[in-house]
């Protein structure tokens, strides 16, 4: 087949393919990463870029999208005929280092633990054997190590023995031998000269949309690098569902999602130890939490049941895998804790937040939500867990909204919305132009929007006396930024269609909760602590969280953010070894309740379609604010 | 092809084999284990059936077997011409369980076990999930598994998981599993549907010349196909030795020397899949025995430093190891139990030979000699072993001799000499005309050329009337069989240099038996019995051996042959699992002397390097044969 010279400006990345390649493979391709969360489908139109010369095809977008200008196409709906230049925007670019990984506001709930690291090093002075003290290599390391682990078996992995020999003679048998204390037994993962006594782990959360890595000192028992990049699997797909069904329905498509997401975690943990001048062999122990998909791609186990009513994973309990079995970059013969997850949507993610916040040990009733793609929920104490998980939807997270965006540079995160003159301020993350909204501006705008009488309680747009509320073919939208404010010359709005994704959001959270609630026959109030987590929840302005009825109205002081406690518990296993029992336990401890069976959470989410609620006594600080315009006529929509 | 009836009594099956089937072929088809244990060649004489009615052919016995009566035939060398009746006697039937391993020689020193399988297979009828009975695919089977399994703990792999959601919804739920018991741990190897109850083990010896594979059926406890090959690793050097710096000195020498090992394991595995028409995946465990050598090239371990003094093997124990992490091509979950060594030159083949023949737990003191390239031996019983490894080179398998060869057709292995007229007999494996000679061969000839005064007690021709004795330009040489008379066209000699190899040879087995007794201060009358183990050992005719002084001057009612022990020490682990902690604790318990340690061995070699010893007190009944000729003139050498 022919094959043609693609060019990606500025950088000047000059590849070669076959007639036909989309843009957007050939950007893969050159190593060029493009903004693209419908999977290729030209249905989210983030994957722009300018055609500068050259011959290509586009086929039109699925949906209406107005693109910037003149030979401006979407990569992945535009194939190569011909030698093309290409220049990528900015815009569409992922933008590397924007995940977002930790925060001062975590450290309320953090668990300290007496350090007790997963792997530990020990420093052995061997006498070389003779002719009459000539036990084998493996012998010697075992007696010697057994003056330090009495009680405990030693084992060594078959990678690690094919090294042994060279080891113990290159050190002039003084060596370090790093192990890992799991299950009561001590397993050698190296032998090293004597005075290369450093140690690492990795912890992993494998996010649909990010994937964050903590590099952790092992024997000092610090953080001591952090970073993140996109899940690469997002080219096959924006959620677990599109993901599954690539998995499931593409010959090799489960290899692919594996080999994407190990890709996007070995780019990380390749950065960091770069960034410290450590080598992967130094790296001897890893810890990985995720949702129950993300877990099977990595595992290379199949999702297609994950998707399939009765949503039932291949397994919640994962087997103790080596790092070379799974291809992450570091030791091969690492262990690679992966966390246990609850059901097909309570993954590991949940069960790494729910042990790093404690709940399993507290005394008092402790509410955990994490609001990502799907809200996810537990309830409970020392006694009893519930969990439960209700598709949110990405609306928080700028999915489905029509200039929705992540929490990164040129997003507006915070909305004031003035009551007399309808006008509107925002703040946005950079201090750049807006170029879009992320989940906290949304939620404030829905918040603003409501107390100024823009909309009223069901979501709809009320006539009120300002330009920036106008009607389209679509129905009606609101103004947010006007195009000579943005950042991408276009009007920034919100759509009447926006609001009511929003408010579907929103009131399958609070739904959620109410069920768990519920189930257990308790009352809103009875909730001592309502933990938040993810990263969305570092931006989350909980006044106006309650004000939407997205969180339940409870006093402040109730609330904690907690960050990305999935990461967190994965960093704790590694520096406290007992904890790995535990988070076993948790995630055999956890009751699930699935929100499909019966009539509850439907009823609950239906009652929840409203701002805040239609039950205004639940939210008795909410119901004071009177909203500036009455309700009244709608405007045409 | 036509097809006959052959109905087999008192059962009264019937099956329908092609004409030219023989009866031991058709009474495996129809279910019924006969004894064989010489493979099909009509020599062991145990598939002894009687033919009431219809038409065979027979073909003759290998050998005189005295058959009970009218219409007894041997089954296997009994071929099927029309519809038969056949009676199968009680005797002739393998007992179901007990493991029976291989010849009648090696009978006496059997130790059969119950039969409790290393691999075991439980059916289970799964309801399948609900929205409310939603547990995972692997906690359902892990539940349905732990009424069988109440105390122990059940676990998995990674690649068993993988395949576990297809393989339960395929079998409708309704599933065979296949697990292995190993360290009080149940772990799942295979998951099919209900009606593939099938499953295999491989025992696999290892030899540094030959490479021998049973296929043993776990349910039945029963052998099912017995292979063999030749090392491939015989390209890189005919022994341990030459191989070992083939793996140290060459770029990726290691690896293609594993990888030899593994196609020639592989491709007798292959076919005996092949012929009983077994897929490789129902092949769910495997136990692999071989010198210290063979083992780390075949776990990928250097052995640089078993040949550098102090002679220090990387381990003597190995992690239990997958199939899969090998290249072994069965299930790629299959444990492969890898036997442990004793010391470089005391290996696996030795510890499973030791368990096989049941020394360690004899009250009697036995003495075990394999004599292969090297001569090992354990002396002992229940309270105390100690091995050793003497180099005994491999001229009894016909190495370094210049007509030797291995015991295959075309060579001597019987030689009778006249002492009249000095003329020669032999006799030739496969009654052909000779192409050389053997290790038995060269002992009987060796024997009876000094009884025959031929040579004298230190090996030296002597001046004797006959045209067989002639001088050469490399000395003198005797004639055994003349070009006439062979198959190659060559006269078949043995030199004066032979005859040195071979008293070498046997001087130092004889000299590693004196030092063990030596070392723990016995005599050689105080050993209650010999098993002499090894290929070479099926053939030895121990009066010979005796009389050169290769084996101890004991009465021949305490020697016991027991075949290829190594194999069948690592078939009892497959069958009785209990035994694999049994050989774990040989190895430990084993004492290694290491001959090359002060001036024992050497004194002792030097001793013994006559015919059949210096001191002709430790041979009594040797010592009455008086050479025809007197030691006198040497002939000019």
């Amino acid at each position: 087949m022919e094959e043609y010279r693609v060019t990606f400006w500025p950088e000047g990345i000059e590849i070669s393919v076959p007639a036909g390649t989309t843009l957007l493979e050939a950007a893969a391709e050159a190593g060029i990463a493009l903004k693209s969360t419908c999977g290729g489908q030209g249905s989210c139109g983030r994957c722009v870029v300018r055609v500068k010369e050259g011959h290509v095809a586009s086929e039109p977008a699925r949906r209406k999208l107005s693109l910037p200008g003149e030979g401006y196409v979407l990569a992945c709906r535009t194939k190569v005929l011909g030698d093309v230049q290409v220049e990528v925007p900015k815009d569409s670019r992922l933008d590397e280092h924007q995940v977002l990984l930790d925060d001062k506001q975590g450290a309320s709930v953090e668990s300290p633990c007496t350090l007790q690291p997963l792997c530990e090093v020990v420093s052995l002075e061997l006498e070389p054997p003779t002719l009459t003290e000539n036990a084998s290599d493996w012998s010697r390391v075992q007696t010697a190590l057994r003056r330090y682990f009495p009680e405990t078996s030693i084992k060594v992995s078959l990678s690690t023995l094919q090294e042994l020999a060279e080891a113990l003679r290159q050190a002039d048998w003084r060596v370090a031998v790093s192990l890992a204390r799991l299950n009561g037994q001590a397993e050698v993962i190296r032998v090293t000269s004597a005075n290369e006594k450093d140690i690492y782990g990795v912890a992993i959360d494998l996010g649909t949309t990010t994937v964050a890595v903590a590099l952790v000192d092992l024997i000092k028992g610090r953080i001591i690098a952090q970073g993140g990049t996109y899940n690469r699997q997002s080219r096959f797909g924006d959620d677990v569902i599109s993901r599954i069904i690539y998995a499931t329905t593409t010959e090799q498509g489960l290899k692919e999602l594996q080999e994407a997401a190990l890709a996007s975690i070995n780019e990380v943990i390749s950065e960091l130890l770069k960034e410290k001048g450590i080598s992967y062999q130094q790296v001897v122990a890893a810890s990985l939490a995720g949702n129950t998909t993300m877990t099977h791609l990595f595992l290379g186990l199949t999702p297609k049941y994950v998707r399939l009513q009765p949503y039932i994973p291949t397994a919640t309990e994962f087997p103790l895998v080596r790092a070379g079995e799974t291809g992450l970059n570091i030791h091969p013969s690492a262990p690679v804790l992966v966390f246990p997850s609850v059901a097909s949507y309570v993954g590991g993610d949940i069960v790494s937040g729910a042990l790093f916040t404690g709940i399993a040990k507290s005394q008092e009733l402790v509410l955990f939500v994490d609001i990502g793609t799907n809200g996810e929920m537990v309830l409970g104490n020392s006694d009893w867990l519930i969990s439960c998980a209700c598709s949110a939807g990405p609306a928080f997270e700028g999915g489905g909204i029509t200039f929705g965006m992540r929490a990164m540079k040129g997003a507006i995160e915070g909305v004031e919305i003035d009551p007399a003159t309808l006008e509107v301020k925002w703040r946005v993350i950079g201090r750049t132009k807006p170029m879009g909204i992320c989940g906290s501006g949304l939620i404030d705008a829905l918040a603003k929007l409501r107390r100024a009488g823009i909309i009223d309680r069901t979501g709809n747009f009320q006539e009120v006396p300002t330009p920036r509320l106008r009607r389209t073919d679509e129905g009606c939208e609101f103004v947010l930024a006007w195009k000579e404010e943005s950042g991408n010359g276009q009007d920034i709005v919100l759509t009447e269609g926006d609001i009511k994704t929003l408010i579907r959001s929103k009131g399958a959270v609070f739904a959620g909760i109410m069920s768990l609630l519920k189930t257990v026959q308790l009352k809103l109030d009875t909730i001592d602590k309502i933990i938040i987590a993810g990263g969305f929840g570092n931006y989350l302005n909980i006044p106006n969280a309650i004000e939407i009825g997205l969180l339940p109205d409870l006093p402040l002081d109730r609330y904690i953010f907690a960050g990305n406690t999935s990461l967190k518990g994965a960093i704790e296993v590694l520096l406290c070894r007992d904890k790995w029992e535990e988070a076993r336990e948790i995630g055999r401890k956890l009751t699930y309740l699935e929100l499909s069976v019966g009539n509850l959470f439907m009823e609950e989410f239906v009652s929840a379609l409203f701002l805040p609620h239609t039950d205004l006594n639940l939210f008795p600080s909410v119901a004071s604010y009177a909203p500036k315009y009455a309700p009244g006529e709608r405007v045409a929509g």
